[in-house]
């Protein structure tokens, strides 16, 4: 359901129990990020009408879940810092294509493909973390991810046919499973 | 109250009551900026703590407006769609001083300013509008610019002492108003 071409590793959950804190530290910039790039389409695709009441919805939610990831860290004694980002992002989208409207088509399949990967991370961390809050919050999200990634999905389909969108996401979701095999081994939530 | 330093003058009524499809645009548009601006100052001030669950929130409120004002564009069977921006935010910013805490206290300001000038021109709009929907639509938002100017104030005060914060919006406030009084004679909020 997911349109995931990989499954995470064992190694990436030990990694991120072991570093708890910097994973949710690049959660926080990932929620940041998710809402940036959404208003970022609302500068570039003002002519796609129909994205515009859903993506200024998915920035709206993503900016919740940037302060209530930002809400847990302080819980935790930590603050909202600066940090190293992780290549996924960059890498992932190496994959769009530069014409219009392919371009929208594959930044919109891209992010649903983050959010996939997102959620299916999520619910790892949900299913290992051993603090409670952290097991609370990351069950709450990961239903939100999922429904991101089918937001995006359904959002590429009006601007282009169904068929087409569905082998274009089988596509990019192989090229999203190569960057994130060869990502750096470092603690965030897509390496 | 409003920190301006300069009263709007009656041609700018006129201009907008004539072109009131280009200043909803254009409002559109502003509010769409107004939250870009905010999400980027999340990304320029991680290390200012008091900054982030109020600017989030204003992100936030800012995207609510802009989906509320591109539904008003639909009713009058208007589309959301590309603009020449008006010159105002640009020239006001030149205003920025360069070194930080500086920049991020001016930057503050500026977002201060801006809404307090789009809270002046939404009253007027309140006012002289015939039409019963758009009136409604500024008396309800033109609150919220309001409230919106004095939390930019309050942020900025986090980060310098509130007497520098006053003579410093003095300052930006006769910049400004020198700003909207040479800007080009376009349908647009802010010139």
């Amino acid at each position: 359901m997911l349109s995931l071409a990989s499954t995470t590793a064992p190694h990436w959950v030990e990694r991120a129990l072991a570093n708890v804190d910097e994973i949710l530290l690049d959660h926080a910039h990932c929620e940041k990020k998710a809402a940036s790039t959404a208003v970022s389409l609302l500068f570039r695709y003002p002519q796609h009408t129909a994205l515009l009441d859903p993506i200024t919805e998915l920035a709206r939610e993503e900016l919740a879940h940037f302060k209530l990831v930002v809400a847990h860290l302080h819980a935790r004694g930590r603050s909202f810092a600066r940090q190293v980002p992780s290549t996924y992002a960059a890498e992932l989208m190496a994959a769009l294509r530069p014409g219009e409207p392919q371009r929208a088509v594959d930044m919109l399949l891209c992010l649903a493909l983050i959010e996939a990967r997102s959620c299916e991370r999520m619910k790892l961390l949900a299913e290992h973390l051993d603090d409670e809050p952290l097991r609370a919050l990351y069950t709450s999200l990961l239903a939100s991810e999922a429904r991101h990634h089918q937001s995006y999905v359904d959002l590429a389909a009006t601007i282009a046919p169904l068929a087409e969108v569905r082998a274009r996401l089988r596509e990019i979701g192989l090229h999203e499973a190569q960057v994130i095999e060869h990502a750096p081994r470092v603690a965030r939530l897509h390496a």
